[in-house]
């Protein structure tokens, strides 16, 4: 039976943790995020929607010191220490032949079809996806008690090839830090936009 | 003051309602979202993060009748009566030229000048992070009890053109419908997948 949540607004303390009051942070606590930690955000955040449950985002969650200091060579200068610090950065690539997964994924009809012969469409379908899960994954991980700390300033070329080498259609997109943010490490909240900047009802 | 929620998960309830019951629509109740359940979700949503606070996402939300018929002309067959029926359908599209907005946007450093006269940079990154807005419209909704029907059936260059004529640089991206949805208009739940199919940690 579909559950339903019709006019039920959150409770006001719930919407500050996961948007209001949760910042992205630049420095972490000395305090490791657990495998539980990980599977429960991956379990959260794959229910929410893709575009013909096409999935297409695939994670690489870097925990270890080794493989932090061989994702934080390819990071830019300003991102190395914070990779490097983190309990874990998470890698969010997207798989450009996700169409071969739909007919599991998506057993109502043959979605595969739509996608077969048309690379630059699924390219397309993949990065906005996948961008999606992305979104997904940072609230998940605020929803149970952790920060996140979203970043672009990658090699991402270099990250494809070394953290991806066993899946050749997969692309790395961008990265991800989890953990314990350190309240010492961010900077003022950016300024916001009022409704009507950016927005227009018709 | 900076308030942190660490290892506060949010009730299961709250899960349920953003994540785990929560449910993609194809048809809506008859009853209407205001204009303050629209700016309720803006103002959730832009507080999650974008790259150097970018903001690309341009929005048009269409309510009235006849915005919604022009709409549903450049939807998918499939589609048409989906936007037709729901209250509100809102354009999530991206504004090539974000930079200009960054003096503001991100008063910390000169983020604009990362971005000028890259303009295929400009677009990837517009793209990526509207999308990232996309999925924090589609949970914010959700969190205030509305729910999502998001589409990429639509000729997009068609609601460009007819959608975002006042602003040259803005490219429509996907659609979503909001309201109250029909039980009676969804699917079966498709399969997730489990952890270890898209997701490893090194």
């Amino acid at each position: 039976m579909t559950k339903q949540y019709h006019d039920n607004v959150l409770p006001g303390e719930a919407l500050d943790q996961i948007f209001r009051d949760a910042r992205t942070y630049n420095g972490w606590l000395d305090k490791p995020v657990s495998q539980d930690q990980i599977e429960a955000i991956y379990d959260l955040m794959k229910m929410a929607p893709t575009s013909a449950n096409m999935q297409p985002g695939r994670f690489v969650w870097v925990t270890s010191h080794e493989q932090k200091d061989r994702l934080a060579e390819l990071a830019s200068d300003g991102n190395k220490d914070k990779v490097r610090a983190a309990p874990v950065t998470v890698i969010i690539g997207y798989d450009i032949d996700f169409h071969e997964e739909l007919p599991w994924l998506f057993p109502h009809t043959d979605a595969k079809s739509w996608f077969e012969g048309d690379e630059e469409g699924r390219k397309e379908g993949a990065f906005r996806n996948s961008a999606l899960q992305g979104a997904y994954l940072i609230l998940a991980a605020r929803s149970i008690g952790l920060d996140c700390g979203p970043m672009s300033g990658v090699d991402l070329d270099g990250v494809t090839k070394e953290f991806f080498a066993d899946q050749p259609r997969v692309k790395a997109d961008w990265i991800c830090s989890i953990g314990y943010g350190d309240k010492t490490t961010i900077f003022d909240r950016s300024p916001r936009p009022d409704f009507a900047k950016f927005n227009t009802v018709v």
